[in-house]
């Protein structure tokens, strides 16, 4: 354990990948849970995502949202797009900060955005030089990177080949999605181990969900690996579409509490995040699958 | 991730200490969740615990339970007991594989079992002269471990001492007690390094809880030592009694699935040991906090 990273950039994506996964929540509130995270020390946040609203209602107001927060310096504000109209959507907003998802599998792809893999790439590759004529950058990331719902595994290879396309193509950063959690730290070391041999020096960025278990798990795998950049949801917002009443993505709060506790810094005020959950829980209206929301940090103590 | 042992060995303590920390179940669904977990494949349950009734009501039926269940070739039953009196309880309903447990913090011990640490050691080493005499084993479990929810940090020393001090007096096999969840992967390193280097011979069983999210993350750090053998609890059956609605030991099918999934063999069925999980949700009447008995196993597919 003595080789960790000595800190970690977390990209908070509960507004993001949380709300879209939860019953629409008014823009109000999602306005409250942004400046709320963006009072916790964190540095970056995916804030919306700019998707045709009849594929995802919960994002229809992403512009709105954009337009309502208080935007503090030192925080990275960041936009999901799942194609070039929505990168251009995202760079009138006034990002420069723009995340494109495409996914490894072929079925999962074509279910998202109606279109192959490989149509995706191309696309891809025109958005990467629209968002950088316009100063911006892009991160591509690779959803389904462990496997998918529809075809179950997909193999490393066609993972790592989808992912050095993009780099080919002049992606600033490349993030593996697990989008329905069903990595292990064994297919984490893999792929993150086979990606590296072909572009050593490129950023690499995981996303892990929850779903099954293993998110903290795989996080430690990668930590060991050296990887120092992880997104995580607030309170654990969000789900699994394939799975009612699963766990979506890793919960903020907990991975800061565990890895923290291992000398490896977040910049993130444990107890603002402990709070930002709380509002998250409220927002949404359920209990939420954080555990440190639930008990506390490991110092709490009770009366004897 | 190659080094990991080729196989462990599960104890199922979801009978037990899951049990003890949910409402009372009448007798015959004990049975019931014991029989269905001998058909699993786990090689070890420990079925029951012999403790004064009016500590802990969930047990007061210890004898009935052990008389009731099917006991099946191949499964190892074992009891827990807090003192010699529950071990020759135990002995006289004919258990041959006993659990004591004594924790390394003062004030939780206390509470525990109204007496010192010091205390509970000195009559440990009766208690394991008695078992032996009987022809049974004992595996002495150092709860609070890694910390105490009256105390806070437990130093690593402190922990290491108490078990030595079993091992001095004549253990078969220390297991380590991570209560209320405060274990971290780097605290996990660190214990049983500082364990070994003294007792370099022992066994050592771990037993973690899920309380703020750690729990397979110091399964797999565990694991990355060469340690074979946990405990965990069928369903996430328990909680903790510290924080009311904070998950209990790590669950037995999410620790079966992430460790199988790299090659390390547990000899449990999964999709049984999932069955186990449903029947326990059922017997408590409330959801439990298994992912994978939501989500299915990483294989389990969706019609695209």
């Amino acid at each position: 354990m003595s080789d960790l990273p000595s800190s970690i950039s977390l990209r908070e994506v509960g507004p993001r990948d949380g709300l879209q996964n939860e019953a629409p929540v008014p823009t109000e509130a999602k306005v409250e849970l942004v400046n709320a995270l963006s009072a916790t020390g964190v540095r970056r946040i995916e804030a919306v995502s700019f998707v045709h609203p009849k594929a995802i209602p919960q994002m229809a107001d992403a512009t709105e949202v954009w337009a309502g927060i208080d935007r503090r310096d030192g925080v990275r504000y960041s936009a999901l797009v799942p194609n070039l109209r929505g990168a251009q959507r995202a760079l009138e907003a006034g990002f420069n900060e723009i995340e494109v998802v495409v996914s490894a599998s072929e079925t999962h792809n074509r279910k998202n955005v109606n279109r192959s893999t490989a149509e995706s790439l191309d696309e891809i590759s025109e958005l990467i030089d629209v968002v950088h004529d316009a100063g911006s950058t892009v991160q591509v990331i690779v959803a389904t990177a462990w496997g998918c719902p529809y075809e179950g595994d997909v193999p490393v290879e066609r993972t790592v080949s989808v992912a050095h396309r993009a780099v080919r193509d002049g992606a600033d950063g490349i993030g593996f999605g697990d989008t329905t959690g069903m990595a292990t730290p064994g297919r984490v070391s893999r792929l993150v181990g086979e990606f590296r041999s072909a572009a050593p020096e490129m950023a690499v960025n995981l996303h892990f969900h929850n779903t099954r278990g293993t998110g903290l798990a795989n996080v430690m795998a990668a930590l060991q690996l050296g990887v120092d950049d992880f997104d995580a949801s607030v309170g654990g917002l969000g789900g699994c579409p394939y799975a009612p009443g699963a766990s979506g993505n890793v919960v903020t709060e907990d991975l800061v509490h565990m890895v923290e506790d291992m000398g490896v810094a977040t910049g993130v005020d444990l107890e603002a995040m402990i709070e930002a959950a709380a509002t998250a829980e409220r927002i949404v209206g359920r209990s939420l699958p954080s555990q440190v929301l639930r008990a506390g940090p490991r110092t709490r103590t009770t009366p004897a």
